[in-house]
């Protein structure tokens, strides 16, 4: 049976998932033993364990120029010790053209296979990619495992679910018969979709592969080569999720190196090098917009970006504002704000905002919000595992620098520690209230724990603040509390001509922060925040160009 | 009965059409008096000329800043003096945005309904539009009322299919109901297709309707207000279709500002003002490849283009040369060559072209296509029509130019005359041998009926030298004449890495630089003849945000 067979009918599956967007999701997000097994859990942290301080030489790809690593774990502050093999750019680069011209020719139906047949095999590496995950982004357990395991791997699949639907949009061949009165014209026509060649894959060091997945099987399922670029502070898990790939594309005996992991060091960067030749086309990247601007206006390359935003909550009226307040405290507190859909601005009408139990003023609000984050902080059952570590000294700091933010600080950060690693980097909450006039304050991402809760006139200049700052400086998420019917459409209209997804209202166990893949696009690609989405039409039918031949039929 | 109501089954029909690509033509294209009606040439003829020396009174747009206009006829070299209202860019701009949030409002199901009511009422001035195509562009009657008639508006319908279809791609909304165990965490979603905003449609001189069309109805369909910058000397067609585009936007109590016309002089374009103008988020282009490159390059745009390219003619071999030699000879006469799709690049093997009656030399097959272009010319019932005139000077001189290029001149540029119009401006074809070495020779578009016979070592030379054109120069068609599967199949290989499509063995009433609405996709995007393609999921994709909000559902 080949590995198209195998999965047809769950590939088809998650094509009608994509286009129905209810909830769907291919992998269990449960770390459970009734799933995974009993001693899966144990096992992927024993996996992890010997990786450390060994070469990883799990990658088919041979003659490395060298072994590198620098990964580092924020929960105990040593590095990893893990080397991997490194390769010269022009050594990627022809690899990559060479296995071009075999994954072309493979069959949309085959390519589908073999990489559902790589998420199968990925899923048997959950725990151990959790474990990385953790030790390379400081990330919580919980989220670890469901970031880079499920997550991930149903990101990957809606990928490739999305690409098998565009591809097939259009037949193969058709005969067109066109009337000319006295006789008919005839043409065989035929169809290709050509795939735009070498794929780059630019990763981050807080989400290593949630972020990466989608590039990385859109190119592969639309017959692209794949080169990955994982962050040098974020290599292990992406390193296993490649490894899997090329294991699966072995055996299937096509060219591993369709999919390579190039991996560089913080001296020593390749991504321009990579992003700069002539003969990548594709580029995927997350990461910062200084970056992302710089690439997405290389001529000749199709490139899709998320780079970062300013993301609001309009507070505007509320059912019950304790539920609120806490919601919002979890969603600021979750793996320290190192999500590039966490809240930032909270704007906050000068005369408090509107309950049927009467108004909450802004300073009642603010010192909600402040006790909800002490309580969870406080609870060692929540705490440590929701605030995770801090993936690097900078976020540290610019927590610490928000204290000194022109207005009054409502929390500073805290001294901290996580229970089970003493010498995790942890940064709490920071939240500071800003005067609206203070744009320049609020009109950038600062990225990390850190609310500004700013002062509006009403929530007509929050709309309108919240809007300006998301079409200027981009936007990834949106909260807002109203119970005004009136007021949640306008917000509904003015944050949408601003690309921003709203989430309303939202209490109880979700949270702003969470895309959910096959229902919510993840970053629009409409405003500043990243011209791509995950996983819109447009994410795939970039990365191939219809080509249609015909010829006259024989008489 | 709403437009929508009375155009629903054909609205479907078009959009099966467009993912089946059989043959399907909405518009007859057939001048017939039988199909529409007995006095509908000589009404559109009178209606034409009645227009001369007038001042064009049928937009709705008010308060001109002036009258201008500039057209003159290839045909009597004569000016048309037709004045046209013209306004400020920033006054263009005003309304457009004014208009777009009316617009952006309006269902997609209206939005096709209107737009297709528009073609209806265009097709009822489709003579008329051919005789002001015919007196702008140059073109033979037949073609003029064919491209800018039945052919446009089929485009036109093509691309209102595309957006209808996509724009409904995912549900309005959907119930997200996810297990959590004990309970459901459930959210209410929706999705709003969000247009991008301002769009201009800048127009050429040669297909004034034919090319613009496309990216008019395309904006318009995914809810954009559309500014249509014709070219100074090709207004008057395009300048009906906007007429009537906006007098069924107010029949519908519509802002006719959803679609302007702007027309501006040469000597004060108004094309860089508009196109840089950060209120303007799409922009459809036509022309020459310095600007369309020019265009590309604007930062914050979305941007489709047609430019230039260097079309080739593979001769390997042929089943009856005399047939492929008249077909060559009449795709490159056709309206003089200049169609973005006429062949210019014939690469020839030095050892002759293989038949089943021995091999064709070079100098054979040279003097066949020598000969009937001749015959072409000298057939009176052919010549004239089939030549047209030439839009403008400049195609002229390049012609006559090209008898100067390095290398055998074969025909030269000859006196002729249109019977009908004896002062019109004509050039017949040239043709050029060219050494396969001198590549800076044949490697740039030489708009006009020029043809270079390159001699090359063999086949595998003509088609690497095809494709790496076609790469680096850019291609919009190929045609290709071989007998030989092997050979046949790597050229729609090779051509299909160049993203170039390939008419192969075509003889006959069909000809290469023929593009058909609903199956061939016109332009592919994938070379630098063009970013853009008619109609793929992009072209329409593009032009508007997929943006999703979300609440939970009430308890």
């Amino acid at each position: 049976m080949t590995p198209f067979e195998k999965h047809k009918a769950f590939i088809d599956k998650a094509v009608k998932a994509l286009h129905e967007r209810s909830f769907f999701a291919a992998y269990p997000e449960h770390p459970a033993p009734a799933i995974y097994g009993e001693t899966a859990d144990a096992d992927g942290q024993q996996t992890f364990k010997a990786a450390l301080n060994q070469k990883f030489t799990e990658l088919l790809q041979s003659d490395p120029n060298g072994w590198v690593g620098q990964e580092e774990s924020p929960y105990l502050q040593e590095p990893l010790k893990i080397a991997y093999p490194s390769f010269a750019v022009s050594t990627l680069i022809d690899r990559a053209k060479s296995s071009y011209h075999q994954w072309r020719k493979v069959s949309v139906e085959s390519r589908a296979g073999i990489l559902v047949e790589s998420l199968e095999r990925i899923k048997g590496r959950f725990f151990e990619i959790a474990y990385a995950t953790m030790h390379t982004t400081g990330q919580g357990y919980m989220m670890a495992f469901q970031a880079s395991g499920p997550h991930a791997a149903d990101r990957a699949l809606e990928a490739v679910a999305a690409g098998y639907a565009e591809l097939q949009r259009f037949p193969a061949t058709a005969l067109w018969d066109k009337p000319m009165g006295k006789f008919n014209i005839q043409l065989n026509k035929e169809w290709r979709a050509i795939p735009k060649g070498v794929s780059v894959v630019i990763g981050c060091s807080t989400f290593p592969t949630w972020n990466s997945v989608p590039g990385i099987y859109a190119s592969l399922i639309t017959g692209n080569p794949v080169i990955v670029k994982p962050h040098p502070g974020a290599i292990l898990p992406i390193a296993i999720v490649v490894a899997e790939i090329q294991k699966v594309l072995a055996e299937n005996n096509l060219d591993p190196n369709t999919c390579q992991l190039a991996v560089d060091t913080f001296d020593k960067m390749i991504t321009k090098d990579l992003a700069e030749h002539p003969d990548v086309k594709l580029i995927d990247f997350t990461g910062n917009g200084v970056f992302g601007s710089y690439l997405e206006a290389l001529p000749g390359k199709t490139v899709f970006t998320e780079k970062t935003g300013v993301n609001s909550v309009i507070l505007d009226s509320v059912d019950d504002v304790d539920k609120v307040a806490a919601n919002l405290a979890f969603a600021l507190s979750l793996y320290s704000g190192q999500m590039c859909t966490a809240p930032q601005n909270f704007y906050i009408p000068a005369e408090g905002i509107k309950s049927q139990t009467g108004v909450i003023s802004f300073d009642t609000f603010a010192q909600k919000l402040v006790d909800n984050i002490n309580g969870l902080i406080d609870n060692p059952k929540a705490g440590p595992f929701v605030l995770g570590a801090v993936q690097n000294k900078k976020t540290c700091d610019r927590v610490k620098d928000a204290e000194s933010l022109p207005g009054k600080v409502w929390l500073t950060s805290r001294t901290f520690e996580n229970p089970m690693f003493k010498n995790a980097r942890v940064s709490t909450p920071v939240i500071v209230e800003v005067d609206a006039q203070a744009k320049d304050v609020y009109a950038k991402e600062l990225f990390g724990p850190i609310a500004l809760l700013i002062k509006t006139k009403n929530t007509d200049q929050s709309i309108s603040l919240a809007q300006q700052m998301a079409m200027n400086h981009g936007a990834i998420s949106c909260g807002a509390y109203t119970t005004d019917p009136v007021v949640k459409d306008k917000i509904a209209d003015e944050m949408s001509l601003a690309a921003t997804p709203v989430s309303f209202n939202l209490i109880g166990g979700i949270y702003m922060n969470q895309n959910a893949a096959f229902s919510d696009f993840h970053v629009t690609g409409g405003n500043p925040s990243g011209n791509a989405s995950f996983t819109n039409p447009e994410y795939v039918a970039k990365r191939f160009t219809w080509v249609g031949h015909r010829e006259p039929v024989k008489a």
